[in-house]
């Protein structure tokens, strides 16, 4: 058997930054220590005497199986939030309950989704993706065909460039995680390669750029950079082992890794090869915010090194003193999460946090750090690193570049997008959690 | 941008074994090999003229967007078949469409499940995890307190002992994917590693075994030897980043990667610290089938390295002669798969399979294979590897050992577990597929 210590006294904790941040090999190495020197919740018990109670539960046979299971009746509220669930004739937003789920892939029933004119309800038979334009073929692929093409898997996150726009509130909004963050979901996705296609129809040497379009009434469609569709796009079919969502592009969508979610075009239809970017309505007005200086801030396509504490967080209520894990996700469009940092006390020190591994790039990244809480106010936050050289910002650095919520006419677009900067929680000696800025 | 050949001339084709199996590194280089040499079902077309032609689903906005969403409408097909829909007093089998999936993790929804007692519907206020036995304090554990817990998030098969027991059939027996192979699944796990509790609770150095038992009208219980509990096991809370379902071990389950599934003990209520295994039904009875020698065979934990093609095979219908992917799925309790190796000739040739990445160990992995078919008769399987040195068993050498389909009466076991030797498929000139043996 593999040595361990297994008992004896408590070693000594050691701290690696202030407000309790536990060094993360701790919990890996020592033995009992969280009932003596951290307390966990853990209750003494006395069921050492046999035979344990039986609850009700246990007492019969349960339910049937069904063909699709769902989650148990007490997660009932484990759903995504709508901003227009009467589907009013506007943009409707459903955002994932972060604050609910752990690890790194969000279930697709989860899975957040934004769509400017409803769900089309797309006949997988009937529907064909056609590649045209700058090339020596134009094609024509029904599902069946492309069903034939060689297939990757990539596990990536997508997220909207308006995600966080809160945040950029001149005071912290008092909202779970969800209605601040809950515009970015991650998932493991299974489609051919757009570079397959492309040389099959031969795209001419010339070409620089393809529109994206989608089967929906109101056709969203972006340009994307011929480079960026050679380096890892993906027409996704499959979307964590299934066929995709309705609501996030059945039968198929395109999906740019790292790119802002509205590019990952949705119900795709074709691909046109052209030589310079189309300059749609949703790359021209929707997603062109103004700058300060009067311009518009157009094709900025990346979606910034970020992270976020999902654990503990405004509305959680702390048990009382002891060890609690922070947990929290991390993610960035440039590359790999390479490093996170976690402060317990505002950002005044840090601590490395443990980082699940293998690490997938544009990806969500599991980040945790064990804490010991003594009861006092404490301010967590965490601050993500990718190894693209990428950080994310601080709030102050980041608002003196980007500025504060602008309201501006809707004609001009939206306003407050990408925001990456920090998302700290307020942790009050009564044990409530706040939402502060740091 | 990244240097491609976008046109010109096919390249020549690079086969790795007989019957048209090509080379891995074909697809990635070379340019317009489909329409050219292969064949891909793309078709050419008009559709260089604008405007494509508008679909009913594009002319009107669509449906509203819902809090949980599911698959379309046309996806109803996708769903596990169960043993014993009307839940009479057996057990209930839900087996996974993996015919239909593909990636490396299995849906909730479609994660295959076996209930001896059908579903308890737990209380997780209420549901407490005591752990107890040879242990120098019993501590009870509710979810609040383990939800404090340092977690990990690993993604892993479980497969049940008796998945695939209909190849023990001496004749092929013609049936989906789903009949043959439903009973595993892949998922990423997050859960509280048992080695932290145990070391709280603090356990005695006499102790080898623990008793894990659950909250299931059936109390199912298995003993696991302590190393597994300290080497990688974890109590595991939620299933591809959700809560766990119910069918699966609401509120939470034993994992132990590899092992098979009845002993990843769901709803799980106590971990009870022994120096033997406690030889309960489940050990000493259902899984401890009769061997040839008049024995028993018990304690056979690990789920043996195994692959299978998921595409094209029973139930396809080729659609002619040219380009298809071959694609599937590898698994091994004892490691990371290293090496798949396909064959298109049922077994004379062979060539090597992509494997997707990042490969996790104990963990679902995709292969694929690009293959050229002529419209003649060709026999597909699959081979695999792992990284501990074991290799998946020829049809003839696994027989030779473990002997064809038993019929035992009941009361000694379940007789037809653990098979792990090839699947193969038959195709037809006609383009209709058989299961078959090779």
């Amino acid at each position: 058997m593999k040595k361990r210590q297994r008992s004896g006294g408590a070693p000594p904790l050691e701290f690696v930054a202030g407000n309790g941040l536990l060094h993360r090999r701790a919990l890996l190495q020592s033995g009992v220590m969280f009932a003596g020197a951290l307390g966990s919740g853990a209750a003494l018990t006395s069921a050492a005497a046999e035979p344990l109670t039986e609850p009700e539960w246990s007492l019969y046979p349960g339910a049937i199986t069904p063909v699709l299971q769902s989650p148990s009746k007490y997660e009932k509220d484990v759903v995504r939030t709508l901003s227009n669930p009467k589907g009013d004739a506007r943009t409707q937003h459903a955002r994932a309950p972060l604050q609910k789920l752990n690890g790194t892939v969000t279930p697709n029933a989860l899975h957040f989704t934004i769509n400017h004119s409803g769900i089309p309800d797309i006949d997988p038979e009937k529907h064909v993706l056609v590649i045209h334009g700058m090339v020596k073929q134009p094609l024509e692929f029904t599902i069946d065909a492309l069903l034939r093409y060689p297939m990757v898997t990539r596990k990536h996150f997508v997220e909207c460039g308006g995600n966080s726009a809160p945040m950029f509130s001149p005071e912290p909004i008092q909202a779970p995680l969800q209605a601040l963050h809950g515009l970015v979901s991650c998932a493991e996705w299974t489609g051919v390669p757009v570079s397959t296609l492309l040389d099959e129809a031969g795209v001419d040497p010339k070409a620089s750029w393809m529109l994206a379009e989608g089967a929906d009434s109101l056709a969203v469609s972006r340009s994307v950079p011929l480079k960026k569709a050679y380096d890892d796009a993906i027409v996704a079919l499959y979307q964590n082992g299934e066929r995709i969502m309705p609501g996030n592009g059945y039968p198929m969508r395109l999906l740019l890794p790292g790119y802002e979610g509205n590019m990952n075009v949705k119900f795709l239809r074709r691909l046109k090869v052209v030589d310079q970017p189309a300059m749609t309505y949703y790359e021209s007005r929707n997603y062109s915010p103004l700058l300060p200086d009067g311009k518009a801030y157009k094709f900025y396509f990346v979606n910034e090194v970020k992270s976020f504490i999902t654990q503990p967080l405004f509305g959680y209520a702390m048990k009382g003193p002891g060890f609690y894990e922070i947990s929290g996700i991390a993610y960035s469009g440039t590359g790999r999460i390479e490093k996170v940092l976690v402060s317990a006390d505002g950002g005044k020190s840090w601590g490395e946090a443990a980082v699940e591994g293998p690490v997938s790039p544009r990806a969500f990244t599991r980040f945790s750090m064990p804490w010991r809480w003594d009861g006092q106010p404490a301010t967590l936050t965490s601050r993500a690193w990718d190894d693209s050289g990428a950080v994310q910002p601080l709030r102050a650095d980041f608002i003196a570049v980007r500025g504060e919520a602008k309201k501006v006419p809707n004609v001009l677009g939206f306003p407050n997008q990408h925001y990456n900067s920090l998302t700290a929680w307020g942790i009050q000696s009564t044990g409530e959690i706040k939402h502060v800025y740091v």
